[in-house]
Parts: C-alpha cells; structure tokens; sequence
C-alpha cells in the first residue's frame, strides 16, 4: 500500500487530533469545474462518463489537484444501483435522471435482485481501483452510495418529483411492500459499499437527499431504519484502518439525536442548523461534517472567508469537524470561489487546533 | 355585521375553548376541486382569476361548500405585491410566475414605491368584501401574504428558482441593499394585510415559504425580522375581535421560539416535526397550526383517519390546535381524500375538547 500523506480527513472522522480541520466539498468533481465540462464532453453521455473508469478517475482526482482539497469522492451517481437491479436508467440532454419502467407494485418490488456489486458494478469497482493509483496517497478515497429510502423515491416516482405523490402513495397504502423495497434496497448497498471499500475506498458516505420530506416517524421508520441496517453490515476496518461512515440526511437537523444513534462516525448536517448546536447535541459521540450555505459560495470571497471563521469559531476548538458545504457545490459557481473557501478552511483553521 | 356562526377557528387561534377543532387546508381553493379548475377556465389565465373579484369570491367560497372546511382564505396569489410595487408579473401556461425585468441593483430597489393597497389592489379589497357577504357568517375568512424574504426571492431571481443564486447572491455581497427591498416589502405587506383587514379579513397567515432555505442567522436577519416589523404595524383588532396573526415559515422547524417570540397568536408548523414536540417548546405562548404531511392525501380514507386520530392524541386535550396540512394541497389528489380529511377530523376531535 501506497502511504496515505494527508490523512487529516481520515483523524478528523474518528476525532483524532488534527493540525488543521480538512475540507472538501459534496459533489466536487462537477460541472463548476471546466475541467469536468471537457471531461465529460469526451465521455459523450453523463451515464457513459459514469462508467467509463478512466474517464471517471479523471473527473474525481481534477478537484484534488485543481482546488485542493482534503479528499476525493469517487465519481458515480447515486442510480447506477437501482441500474444494477436491473432498471432502465436515461438521462436525457438537460433533464434529470428518468427510470421509464417505474417501480409501482409488489410484483415489481419481488422481480428486483440484489445484485453482485463486483459483477453488475464492476466499472465502479474498476474506478475506484484506478482512483487510489492515481491518487498515490495524496489525499484518501471517500465512496458513497444514496439511502435506501431516496433510492426508492426514484424507483417509485420514475426520476425526480415534485410532490412525491407515487413514493409516497406506497408508503401510505402498501407499507409492507416498500418495507420489502427498502429491505432489498439496504442490502444492495451494503453489499455496494463493501465492494468499494474491498477495492480501495477509505470512507463511505450515505446520502439520504431525500429523508427530509418525511414526518419523524415516517422518517425513522422508512429511512433511518435501513440506513442503520446497511452500518451494521459495513467492513468498518480494511488496510488496518478504520473506515468512517458518514450519514447525511438532507433536511435532518429535526432528528440528529436519532441520526447518531444509527451507527455512523460522522453525521453530515446541512446548512440550516448553527453548528455549534449541533455540537452540544450530539458531538459528544459523532464527528460533523459540514455546513456552510452552499450559495455562500456565490459570494465575495472576502464574505466566503468571514463564514469561514464564523463556522470555525461556531464549532470551537479540537477535533471531530470536516469542513464541508451544506449541500452539494452548484454548476456556475465561479471556480475562484470554490478555491477561496478551500483556502479559507487551510488558512484559518490552524487556530484552532 | 352578520353574526359569524362558525368561530371555531377563531377561537382555536386565541387558544379559547371549542367543542371540536377546527380544520381548513392550505390551498383549499386550487385545482384538486372540479369546480376550481371551471371557475378558472372561465377566467381565462391563472392572474384574470385573482383580478376579477366575482371570480376570486367563487373559488374562495368552493371549499367551504364542497368540502366543510371551518374556515375559507381569499384566493388571491402572493405576488400581486410585487405587481403593485409595479413590477411586470407573467404566468405562462404551465410554467411558474415570471418577473421579466427582476430586481438586480439597488438602483432598482430604489425605484420600487410602497403602493397604496386600497389604489393598487383594490381587487383585492372588493373579493374581500364579496366574499365577506357571501359567506353570510358561515365560516371567518382568512387574509394573507407572502413573506418579504419571499417575495424577495421571486423578485430577484425572476421567477421560482432552484439554487437561489441570485438573491443569495445580493443577501451576501449587498445586505444593505437586500435590507432596503425588504424593508419596503414589510410596510407593503403590513398596509396590504391592514387594508385587508379594514376590508373584512377575519385573520391573516404570513407565508414564509423559502424561509427554510437560509441560515438560522440569516433566518433571523433577513426574514424573521421583517415578519415582526409586519406584525408590529397590523390592526389586532376590528369588528369588535381580535384579528389573529398566523406565521408559518415552511422548513423552519428549527425555529419555533424565534418564530414564536415574533409575536404571532399562531404558528404554523410544516409536517416534519411532531406537533407533541412543537406543543411542548411553544404551546404555552401560542396556538399552533398543522401538520398532516399533505401527500398523506394520497393514501385511502381510513389510513388518512389515523393519521388524524394520531395527530389529535399527540397534540393531546384543549384548545390552541387549528388542524391543517403541513403544505398546500396538491392539484392531483382526489377530492374524496380531501372531504374524508375534514371529516376525520370534525368526528375524532371532539373526545379531546
């Protein structure tokens, strides 16, 4: 094994001392990055891009070299699980993801596998194998897969939703079959993010884009519930170290409490609570990640820079916080910008260390 | 004045004693209802509807009659502030609201004039008294409006938007200027809501729709701030009552002893957070108003009954509970589901009073 050289994201999870707090942003390797544009106009498709694993190397190392930042993510979307069930997955030019034959009875919920991530998934496993080459140790390898429950919104809905209203439906009417959804669901991606940490990544990260829109127990019950079952089949050590999981529930900050007792090392907040609430609830057992406005990014960078201390003075002094966004970095933010916060982070956080 | 025979709601808001709690649906005028979608026909496009008083007073009475509801709310749109700020307004067919020529600089902040409401949205004035005569004492009428952050929103970015760039943008690169838009819409708003009110509106709602987006400081600073400034010019009383004050910022659950300390006799509570929580940090302050997670109007009659009766138990026994949605009602869901929701609630609640 290649010697990791910045392993601050790593000792940040597990609340280890560090020199400075890491950084790095949700979805870094995108399209504020010209880089990116071209890479992904090799690719042809956003899909193809996703499974060509060169070319998806090339987009997850570019903000490690282009931004610097203190770990990569590997390059993938989120619905090339539900692909690997065997659902038609499109992406048409400027539209969101669509799954034309839809999820909608009990007969299609048992139809679904749960796939073999090394066979249907084996592009993925590929990438992220080039990715630690190319990597070097420079910075470590953070894997990600989507909920159970926000995988599920889009099986059901068919691509993205406005109200929710068939996802929902199925909840409300038939709960034993998206129970049966779900359970499919968690075990793919536990098996999915075993795969990825077995083929080199160092850290995995839940995204629950969608557990926001459900009431507290609708929540528990639905989402957080199958996020906890996939924690409890993780490899949480490989390589002789500990592999971190991150939870991260869009619109959570209502259920932190119950976010933490899931299992994860880090809880991913958004940009709604002040993070030294967060803290004083429940940073006595997690790490936290994050949580700068992601359009905070829109701003001067002398105003991203006074954030930046605000969010650092908020958490106050040790270990235990990874610097992130709230949520994902948006296509035009200047590229400028996005390094000033990165910047920010190295500059400032030294203090508090 | 005709004597109002269904005070339920009035009483529920100024937590006096009821013998059932009273129920109305956010966007009970709207297109889930046959007769809505004819009325609206009828109009021509969506802003005729609002502009012709006859009409608007027929939509606004139509769930009273069809579905039970214990309270009606003017039909209007939260944008004719802007239009009367002089703002061109377009709805395309299908699309959301359009402002062709948004607020950018401060120089157009500048030229924005606080209109007078009885010159500029005397349509507005003459529905309300329509619907005042119409209602003939069923049922008290609610009057509303946007937030000024909200409106604010639309008015920068020119229309909905998904990342809020551009208003993100001035919030943080020119706060003075942002405070200078938001100022002026607070005084719109609170001579618009006291015109309202001297016109016969029995209470009014505030609408804080992208409240939810911001920061807990940038909550405060730019949005709740301007709700109490509003508050603290409205008429209280008139005809004798008192005239309650509704706020409900969607997405800030977060917030409730803010929102509650802004000075409203109601806060209205999205569907994320339970109302035995919500009960428990502000009931003694304020009524509260919610919170049945809209999309529950997809599910079947008897599923949608016990979430009411769930509802009901955590919110436990007395007054100071107006039932409602968490959200607006979706156009698709079926009026029966509707119908079955009001009368849930009109026979599980009286047990608890």
């Amino acid at each position: 094994m290649t010697e990791l050289k910045n392993d601050l994201f790593l000792r940040a999870c597990l609340r280890q001392p560090v020199e400075r707090t890491p950084v790095w942003m949700m979805r870094q390797a995108g399209r504020y990055l010209p880089q990116y544009r071209a890479t992904r106009q090799r690719a042809g498709g956003f899909l193809d891009l996703c499974k060509t694993p060169e070319l998806a190397c090339e987009v997850t190392v570019q903000p490690v070299e282009l931004v610097g930042v203190d770990a990569a993510i590997l390059f993938s979307d989120i619905l090339v699980v539900p692909e690997a069930m065997g659902m038609e997955l499109t992406f048409g030019a400027g539209e969101g993801p669509r799954f034309p034959q839809p999820v909608r009875s009990r007969a299609d919920v048992e139809r679904l596998p749960v796939p073999d991530p090394e066979e249907k998934l084996g592009y993925v496993m590929e990438a992220v194998r080039l990715i630690r080459r190319e990597l070097a140790g420079r910075v470590p390898l953070i894997g990600f897969s989507g909920s159970p429950w926000t995988l599920a919104t889009y099986m059901v809905e068919g691509g993205g939703s406005k109200n929710y209203a068939k996802v929902k439906g199925m909840m409300f009417n038939e709960p034993e079959t998206m129970h049966l959804l779900l359970g499919k669901l968690a075990d793919a991606v536990a098996a999915y993010l075993n795969a990825q940490i077995a083929n080199g990544v160092q850290a995995v990260q839940i995204f629950d884009t969608w557990g926001g829109i459900l009431t507290t127990r609708d929540y528990r019950e639905f989402s957080l519930a199958y996020m906890r079952r996939i924690i409890e089949q993780l490899t949480r050590e490989h390589e002789g170290r500990r592999v971190p999981v991150i939870l991260y529930t869009k619109g959570g900050m209502g259920w932190l409490e119950a976010i933490a007792d899931a299992g994860p090392d880090v809880v991913g907040l958004d940009w709604t609570i002040d993070i030294d609430v967060a803290r004083a609830r429940i940073g006595d057992r997690v790490a936290l990640q994050g949580n700068m406005d992601p359009t905070m990014l829109y701003a001067k960078p002398e105003r991203i820079r006074a954030e930046v201390k605000d969010i650092l003075v908020r958490f106050g002094r040790g270990s235990g916080h990874v610097f992130n966004l709230g949520h994902g970095i948006t296509p035009d933010v200047p590229v400028e910008h996005a390094k000033a916060f990165v910047q920010a982070v190295k500059e400032e956080s030294p203090a508090w260390h």
